[in-house]
């Protein structure tokens, strides 16, 4: 591994707790990580694994894909456990460790359905997921092993692993996966084994994309080498799957061919392609990026794993890179268009993540196609590792939010690292630092593109030198037991406008810090909340909630409510110059993004029209 | 049949010269035909009914619809052949027929697919198109005898047909087609023969939906009874060739549960669902309806033969109603998101007729499933059929353009109607009657919903009554040959706006009569249209272009020209309260939106800003 890219900083090593994640995650883990066992166990998920060993009767149950759900769960348990050990979690783990084991095939070979189905392997590599199952087993086994030292769930990967080392290759069998998600995993698993086995699989599955091997289609991510994509197109989780695993391949083989089309492919999306939740990926047919500001708010498609896999990109993106403007994306996606994919109680779910809803979008106790439920818990379980990173100059802080970090600077030099903060409600951050012993590193501090005002104070003394939104503030210095670093970000609330070519020319969203608002009928039942105009001086104010939707920062402003009695049944009408919109003035309440859809059922607007 | 609803005036009795539709119709038959035959020959469709009957050797080649393509071929062919004599496509008909014939079993069984495929007969209705394929044969089967005389094809429908009957029923087998359109074509089988059975088997069709026979799902049709639909929704042709067999089915039985749910459905569609082309079914996914206002313009699907079934439905409310706010529809259909559909040359296609375009979505010279272009081929080949109805009254002219109707009032009286127009490109309308005796009806006037101002003349005097815009307005008099009704239309250039929850809020469309107008980059190639902003006191005029596609009346106008600069790469920015948008004034072209990529590849808007 090259040593001029950031170092990750295990989850294991970071405990949340309060502020504004603790609590998300802490029902990640008491309520949503046992919820979602009961339903594979209802669903036949796991019953796929003990008929597959034969120690159940009956036929396989379910979608092809349904291992991966298994396996996530797996990822998501283990990671918790990683952090916050729980005997009673810790057996459900291992019993259903020793269920997968049981259904493995002699040469190493694991997926239920081909299995029970007694199809032949590895002969639909386009539609079948096998190797994407696969991928998900080894993350699942790297995980489980990093958090419990154990080898159980190891060991079956590494045999299947091996299994589909032998078979693909350059010389070997010809192939690439219709769902990338492989490479990523074969990537972990060569970095915690060294087994170049896998990094040369992971290399040839990515090498082989673009050949038609898989279809040649844009579904697939097959209908063009990745090399030479100028557009990110096609089905958006597949699309940011194949960036992460191609960004970790970058990293372990420093071929810049792979950057150049990373960094091509990440300004296609950012600039013309992402809601400004962070979600991707517009389209329902083929759950597919759309053209160029192809971004429609009700048909949203946005689905919640594209932004998990749009998470896992940007953040390799910044490790490879240093850049803040990553960590503006990971940070805009992991509070909106992620985070609204679950609900406040930890138990429903978005699959599709809209920015107007007349109120038939709503959440899902679950799905038949269920990938989003366990990789919502998967990222949350480990969610500290995105925390921080480390250098050779020091550590770097990439999210802001009530913690504990312990960090191995060096071998021998350990630092504790307390955030105490209620972001991002609040931009205050008060940062204490303990190295075992005096040390001499560089804090760098992410100052959100979004923030135009921030003051850094060390040990109460403010910084004269004025940071930049969109970078990392390095303060370098002698650190001590106990010095604090006080980070002040403003917290405006501003209102955003979309580029003219989309269909949001003429409306305002409203932020404030990482959070997009919006407005929802529950906070004004009188009125159709679809009539809300706001005025060109649109002004709210930030209003602390302890009682509304958990705990959170509402924001109150004055709006206009359109007329709308001259549309009545009509559709269209005569245009007469008759200057404003009839409209009398209210107020309106906006509230977080991720917040919506955890009420009564109503209408949702995150793009307000101006009068 | 009832004498309350209007009669049809047969396709034949009206020959449609010179003014607008002269030429389209000219080219449908000259070029579009051949060409059409050229592409059925090229692609098996003609081959799988030679295979079938053995005459062949080979495989079924094609999608399993394919068979009715050619039957939709056969009835736009049919269709000319009654109006335009022409050995070579007589020759070229019969041959076919007779190819057709051998292709048909001996119990009266006719679908290539089935008998190559060996597949089993009506096992799966929901998919497989059978009873569609089946439909569509005796829809041309219906136009051919009407055309010729001749009973080639009709036996061969009928044959098949009372299969159908005896296989399907009450009693008998119980089922619905995946793909409504059978009822249509049993309909109108009915109305030739007057065999009972016909109509019962539609009836039937139509009562067994939303059983969930064929899945019970939206795509269907399927998920409710029809009679039950609040809402139309699913698959946007499917509902409306239901819509149309069910008015058919309506207007036999008088069944009134049948058009209350098709009054409820019409007015869902045009109040909440249907472009301003008239374009219908906005999602790509499913091909389907969306929710209500549910109508972006980049990704709009409106699928041309979605239009064209929307044609069959309001033409036959029209006829159950009199009420002419279904000729509006009709004629907004015909003018814009159906005509949109075929290119000028009359060899090249649109499937879905977006309202924006970035320049991507290109008309293509066939389709692997080409519902599309014979359909176009069959509505233009009978056109003439839309233009009259007759009632005990007298006569009603829904369309208006260049043309010679020959009209039976009664068993012996007979009507000439020469209508000499440019309409829509003038509002000027001369009508030319000649009775073959002195007569006395009502003539009925359709005055346009869009038409604010009209005056009506009889043989040059002032008719003093002001006719009410969106009714028929009844002309009773004796009326003696060579008597002149001359018609004026206020051809208007009109800027509309859509309902405030469409996402065209701030937006204007132009339109001038029934023609809604667009700008395309080939009028503007110096500028980037997606720039161009409309002033609020927004005015345009017509100018009449001989050498422009083909002849039009082209709108020019005032604009301005939005200066983008600050945006380059950015997709968000912050709002400032700057007041209006930068931007330049400019002069713009627009052309109306049938003509549309005619030429070289460029944008194209038809909703446009307002500054």
């Amino acid at each position: 591994m090259s040593t001029e890219y950031l170092q990750p900083v295990s989850w294991k090593q970071v405990q949340i707790e309060g502020g504004f994640w603790g609590p998300r995650i802490q029902t990640n883990r008491e309520v949503t990580l046992d919820y979602q066992y009961e339903q594979m166990e209802r669903t036949g998920r796991i019953d796929n694994f003990r008929r597959a060993s034969g120690r159940k009767k009956g036929e396989y149950e379910g979608a092809f894909f349904n291992d991966s759900d298994v396996y996530k769960w797996l990822e998501a348990a283990s990671y918790s456990l990683g952090v916050y050990p729980d005997k009673e979690l810790e057996n459900k783990v291992d019993k259903l460790i020793k269920e997968i084991a049981s259904a493995q095939q002699e040469d190493g070979y694991l997926n239920t359905y081909f299995i029970l189905k007694k199809e032949k392997r590895f002969t639909n590599l386009k539609d079948k997921h096998e190797l994407y199952c696969a991928g998900h087993l080894f993350e699942a086994a790297v995980a489980h092993h990093k958090a419990t030292g154990e080898k159980s769930l190891l060991n079956i990967a590494t045999r299947f692993a091996d299994l589909i080392y032998q078979i693909f290759g350059p010389g070997k069998r010809e192939g690439t996966s219709g769902h990338p998600e492989i490479e990523i995993a074969l990537m972990k698993l060569y970095w915690l084994t060294k087994n170049r086995c896998y990094l040369d699989t992971a290399k040839f599955f990515i090498d082989r994309r673009g050949k038609g091997l898989v279809g040649g289609n844009e579904l697939q991510q097959d209908n063009i080498p990745f090399r030479k994509q100028k557009e990110i197109i096609g089905h958006a989780v597949r699309a940011v799957y194949l960036m992460s695993g191609a960004a970790d391949v970058y990293r372990q083989t420093g071929d810049k061919t792979l950057m150049d089309a990373l960094v091509r492919l990440w300004e296609n999306t950012v600039q013309k392609k992402m809601y400004v939740t962070g979600g991707i990926g517009s389209r329902y047919k083929g759950e597919a990026f759309g053209e160029d500001y192809e971004l429609p708010n009700d048909r949203a498609y946005a689905e919640t794993c594209a932004s998990i896999g749009s998470i896992f990109w940007n953040y390799r993106m910044l490790q490879l890179t240093k850049e803040a403007k990553y960590t503006d994306i990971m940070e805009k996606t992991l509070y909106n268009g992620f985070l609204s994919g679950v609900s406040l109680n930890g138990k429903r779910y978005f699959y599709q993540n809209p920015l107007q809803s007349n109120g038939t979008h709503q959440r899902a106790n679950w799905f038949k196609t269920a990938c989003c439920p366990p990789n919502i818990a998967r990222l949350l379980a480990s969610l500290g590792g995105y925390f921080y990173s480390i250098s050779r100059e020091g550590v770097w802080i990439h999210l802001y939010g009530e913690s504990r970090a312990t960090i191995s600077l060096t071998r021998d030099r350990k630092i504790v690292l307390i955030q105490k903060t209620n972001y991002p409600w609040d931009g205050k951050i008060n940062i204490k630092i303990f190295p075992d012993a005096q040390t001499s590193f560089t804090l760098f501090l992410r100052i959100p593109g979004w923030c135009q005002n921030v003051e850094i104070s060390v040990n109460s003394k403010l910084i004269e030198e004025i940071p930049i939104p969109g970078s990392y503030f390095p303060l370098k210095r002698e650190w001590i037991k106990g010095d604090n670093v006080q980070l002040n970000l403003s917290m405006s609330i501003d209102f955003l406008k979309m580029h003219p070519y989309s269909s949001n020319n003429g409306r305002l969203a409203i932020s404030r810090g990482p959070l997009i608002y919006c407005i929802e009928t529950a906070d004004q039942p009188n009125i159709d909340i679809f009539n809300v105009l706001l005025p060109p001086d649109v002004k709210f104010s930030p209003h602390f909630e302890h009682n509304l939707l958990g705990e959170i920062i509402a924001l109150q402003g004055n709006a206009l409510l359109r007329d709308n009695f001259r549309w009545k049944e009509k559709l269209y009408r005569t245009y007469q110059n008759q200057g404003r919109t009839k409209a009398i003035p209210i107020k309106i309440i906006a509230v977080p993004y991720f917040t919506w859809a955890n009420r009564k059922i109503g209408k949702m607007m995150v793009w307000i029209p101006i009068v």
